[in-house]
């Protein structure tokens, strides 16, 4: 069998889609700095521009210092399943405060923002019977993975479009049951959904609504609850799905929705129930970042003033970006090899690290540079980086954005 | 729909399926001390008897003072998928460290056991043209929702039965590829695959095997390893799967093999590619843990001493237990409202927990309580909680073995 691994990982390269991973070693303290250790083993520094530890809450000393004091406590792992020795105090309280973040009655947690949409959307799909979810086309790949084990009707519409997805519900029979998944801040483009008006063809059609705001939660809304929090729509949401390891700095996933909708799921989902707990630590960790973040402005302040400063630098010099209402800043480069080669040259001769972003991930002749800036990045970072880009720019014979 | 979810809610209830999740406190330096929280928040002191953490690495000093300086020096989370920014060196050095344990080329981190059985064979079995999948008919649950979902063709064979697997693998076209899915140690019963059997077969017909190994690594071979490394079968096993989640003491599941086939299980899975990676922390615990069970002995000595003593103290009183070659104890009780009784008395009257394992995890009739002795359960525990089930087993009108 290893002739036919062999040509499929060829077939990668050939195509220029074969990942090389960056081996780093983030500094806790001086985030976002870290070591990049090369494959002879030599290592030097680099500033890391693509993490998802959007808010750099990872390193801030109420996370570090509540997990370290759980593993004091507590010890490493959890040493079983959620039903089987494996629920921690810590899960309770972490649950506790994911449903008061979202103002719902209930949260459950999973291992990852992947095994809660996937164990939740399958469990959801294969148990209401007849159920029907229609899907944005652009849902993330363990969306689509829960749909699809489910084995359920399904109907995918158009990437953020409320004319398309009510074409499609106004022909389904009234009678069966509806779900519409779909995410609120969209990874690649850093695209925002019109979730009041999926809301509304949802009440229209009495459809269930399953959110995930895995981009948006720590980030948005005056408690860091998400695009919903900051329109008011809540309450309006079935399920709201959010992750633990992007702007809260841990790891981990969860659902919060109605108690009785977060019992059905951890009774039912296999991926819920077969499976290690989260360790004490990340629930301690999780829950110390999202009560900062319920009562900090100071991070998104900062981190949405660097997103500004960004753009602006990048439009003084020409350099394309796509616009979005996020705090995602795609640089547009349109060519796999170009794309790979300038990440390339910025992480060797630059110390600038920002993963190229190449198809499958998005459409060929859309490669990108996918850019997150943090609070962290300091103005010698945004001149550094910006510099670097204006430089590879030119050598690349890449072309300019009308200014 | 929540009168749709109450139903089925309601429906465990009555069947006495419901779980109710016994939320605990372990006390690191203490363990197999726990506080259990109770509904009303008061609170008391438990003996925990049926943890995963089968040695008690979660709370070894060389684990958690390697997750604290992890902590220090790199932070709370990774900070993106492996791909994007998230691959820690420690991650590096953990799949160094799993490869040397294993003696393959490679190894493949998950963030969970049940991940990695899923993304693996999810993977393995739709993207191998034609393959065949052979599983044991008592596979782990993340092994047959990995098979599923590949939508391949399957044949189950009888649990481990070698003849019911060559009737099967004989019948089939001898041109198509072939993989043999089973465990080493099972779960529930603890008894143990036939190994060397299953790979004279895969030998004959030219299958792969994929051995999960979660319940036997740390525990079993002269370095930890697991049973394959203790019958000198490793190099035999195109695959082994096992966790950092218990007897390790942490979080997290990998694969072992030939660099190769992790390269392209790494290229291809979905729940590997789309998840954020583990915390440094958790890897660099791991490593800790491995290296550890790698050169000690001792935690391997206690624990099969305790085993050996509570069945001799089982034995002695009549209590039935499923006699295995393995650490895993299981007390029969045979009904599944005995059964809850025992565990509810034992915990609230006793400080002993042991949770209650009923349908559909074992077949009815064969409810039990699943006891895995420690090495850091002391002889005062021992008699406490054989004390305890033989008073209960008179009160409870339980037959006795005949000794």
């Amino acid at each position: 069998m290893d002739a036919f691994f062999k040509q499929a990982i060829d077939g990668l390269r050939e195509a220029g889609n074969y990942r090389v991973f960056c081996d780093l070693e983030r500094h806790s303290g001086a985030f976002p700095k870290a070591t990049r250790y090369r494959n002879d083993g030599s290592t030097h520094d680099v500033t890391v521009w693509c993490s998802n530890d959007y808010l750099g809450m990872g390193q801030h000393p109420a996370v570090t210092a509540a997990m370290k004091t759980a593993i004091d406590r507590c010890g490493a792992g959890a040493g079983g399943t959620r039903n089987i020795s494996g629920t921690n105090h810590y899960h309770v309280e972490l649950e506790r405060e994911l449903a008061d973040l979202h103002g719902k009655e209930a949260a459950l947690i999973f291992t990852s923002g992947y095994v809660s949409n996937w164990a939740a959307l399958g469990t959801l799909a294969s148990k209401i019977p007849g159920v029907i979810v229609y899907s944005d086309e652009l849902n993330h790949a363990s969306m689509i993975e829960g749909i699809r084990h489910s084995r359920c009707e399904k109907r995918v519409f158009k990437h953020n479009s409320p004319e398309d997805l009510e074409r499609l519900i106004a022909a389904d029979d009234p009678a069966r049951p509806k779900l519409i998944a779909f995410e609120s801040v969209y990874s690649m483009d850093g695209d925002i959904a019109p979730i009041a008006d999926f809301c509304d063809i949802a009440d229209r059609y009495g459809a269930m609504t399953y959110l995930d705001e895995v981009h948006a939660v720590g980030l948005y809304g005056p408690r860091g609850g998400g695009i919903a929090e900051r329109e008011g729509l809540m309450d309006r949401l079935t399920v709201i799905e959010g992750t633990l390891g992007k702007a809260f700095g841990v790891m981990g996933g969860y659902i919060a929705a109605s108690a009785t909708l977060c019992d059905f799921v951890r009774s039912f989902a296999s991926g819920f129930i077969f499976t290690t707990a989260l360790p004490p630590a990340l629930a301690a960790g999780a829950i110390a970042s999202i009560k900062h973040l319920k009562q900090s402005e100071f991070e998104r302040r900062q981190q949405r003033r660097n997103v500004e400063k960004l753009r602006a630098m990048l439009d003084a010099r020409g350099i394309p970006h796509l616009e979005n209402p996020s705090h995602i800043v795609p640089v547009m480069v349109k060519n796999a090899a170009k794309c790979k080669w300038l990440s390339d040259l910025l992480l060797d001769s630059y110390g600038i690290y920002v993963q190229p972003i190449n198809y499958p991930t998005v459409p060929v002749g859309t490669e990108r540079l996918r850019i997150t800036p943090s609070p962290l990045h300091t103005q010698a970072d945004l001149d550094h980086l910006v510099g670097a880009l204006n430089d590879l720019w030119s050598q690349c014979a890449l072309s300019r954005a009308v200014a």
